[in-house]
């Protein structure tokens, strides 16, 4: 399979794609695709030069990451597994702290950092990059030049570890999800293989409220209280039409054949303006059994 | 009064602060205290520097600002007012377009003109500044580089607007709040006086719910609905936890001492881990009568 993930070597999300291959035995005859940002992972899914995409989603300091949000939603693709990843952000450079003028990193890396950067870097000029390990890639160049990216990244590159675990809490997961386009299900049929005995499953929706129903996002829960679905996430996104219009990302426990679940999507879609599957995948366990 | 603003001068948040001003007719005997960042305009106002704060909340295209979110959190500060400002981007430089190599602006301004920068400046270098206009004033150092900020910014930095309206939907909007220390309330009575006549008023809390009670957020919304109370906005932000673990801000329609909004508050409080009441506030109107 190609696998397109936010690169260069040494990302976050190519550790995230190591350890969902690794967790779902499929780690032969895999080649990845490095991709400079993550719209680039949606386009080359889309283009057919990637079988399946791997992106970052959410992350336990800063939150939802924005663009894979609207790229859900504006593409054509499916969500067929998520996995978690431990961040633990590190300092790196070819040079002294003492020198350090300028720090990069993805605007994910540098929020997580946000007060360890003012408490110790308060003067030192911030550049956003694609991701933590092209942060690190261009840190190689000078040595006044620091980047916010993984130990791996530091290996990558050969830079220095100059301080680790830089985060604002010392707990820090990121949330990926893996995706594939949504004609292309069947071809996946191996992976997507449901299978209750053994797994849990997640589904994924978006729901559009109609502005002017206040009233409608408490009508949506009801209708999965009621049938005691359980919600394990409800983040809301500017639809971008206008201030105070919302699209809300729903994660729920269930897979979408089920009945009960399939039910209860189907009188939801009857209450709002737009609803989109993504996908129903596996859960993701930290403690494998 | 001092007033605690995200600088230096010509940023939206200025714009905004003499905006709600003029609407609230305390436009005398007003000095303007540029901070660095959000996160300063909190701090001037738990020493004591400041009078009143305001700070940028939400965007229509990139959405909530998080250090904003997690400081109203965190500080003991109230919310006495809210108002919302047209956010048109330029492309500001001292040289030409095309020696542009080093684009600067607040992570929001980046990631509202995500598509432009892609289209347009896909190589070029991308930094983050506290603010817009900070960006702007950094602008003027070098002709290879250009901020995205507003026109005022331009006209106050003398640079020249290259490229105007470049975010990625022609509307675009931020809202605001105006904040003071919540010990300071009696100071500001003239401005924070219930007048239910003229006006319509807002109220915003923060609730964490308990982990392991997923039906939680639907029970809330229950309460607030079997009540007829319109809430006009919910967004989710980590708990810092653990990932899943979430706050959720709640804007709802009503004033704190209304007897309707009061019982249902109580209700919530004893559902939940922890409510904070941020304030009430008259609501911001489009078209002033």
């Amino acid at each position: 399979m190609n696998i397109g993930v936010l690169g260069p070597k040494g990302s976050y999300t190519e550790k995230a794609t190591k350890q969902w291959l690794n967790r779902n035995h499929h780690e032969s005859d895999n080649s990845l695709k490095y991709c400079d940002d993550i719209q680039d992972v949606f386009f080359a899914l889309n283009s057919g030069s990637v079988d399946i995409g791997v992106v970052p989603l959410e992350n336990s300091i800063e939150g939802s990451v924005g663009v894979t949000l609207d790229m859900l939603l504006e593409s054509d693709v499916s969500v067929i597994g998520e996995t978690v990843v431990v961040v633990e952000h590190c300092l790196l450079s070819r040079g002294k702290k003492e020198d350090i003028k300028i720090i990069l990193s993805h605007p994910q890396g540098l929020a997580q950092c946000r007060q360890f950067l003012k408490e110790q870097f308060r003067n030192v000029e911030l550049r956003t990059t694609g991701s933590t390990s092209h942060a690190a890639k261009l840190a190689t160049e000078f040595t006044e030049m620091a980047a916010i990216a993984s130990k791996e990244a530091a290996e990558t590159y050969d830079l220095d570890v100059l301080i680790s675990n830089i985060q604002d809490r010392k707990q820090n997961q990121t949330r990926f999800f893996v995706i594939i386009p949504s004609d292309g299900q069947q071809l996946f049929e191996n992976i997507t293989q449901y299978n209750a005995d053994d797994q849990d499953y997640k589904t994924s929706i978006i729901v559009y409220l109609d502005r002017d129903r206040p009233g409608a996002l408490y009508e949506i829960l009801s209708e999965f209280a009621q049938k005691d679905i359980n919600l394990t996430r409800i983040e809301s996104r500017p639809s971008k039409q206008s201030l105070g219009d919302y699209v809300f990302y729903i994660d729920l426990e269930g897979y979408i054949n089920d009945g009960i679940i399939k039910d209860a999507i189907y009188n939801v879609k009857s209450k709002v303006g737009m609803l989109k599957i993504l996908g129903s995948y596996p859960e993701y366990k930290t403690d494998l059994i």
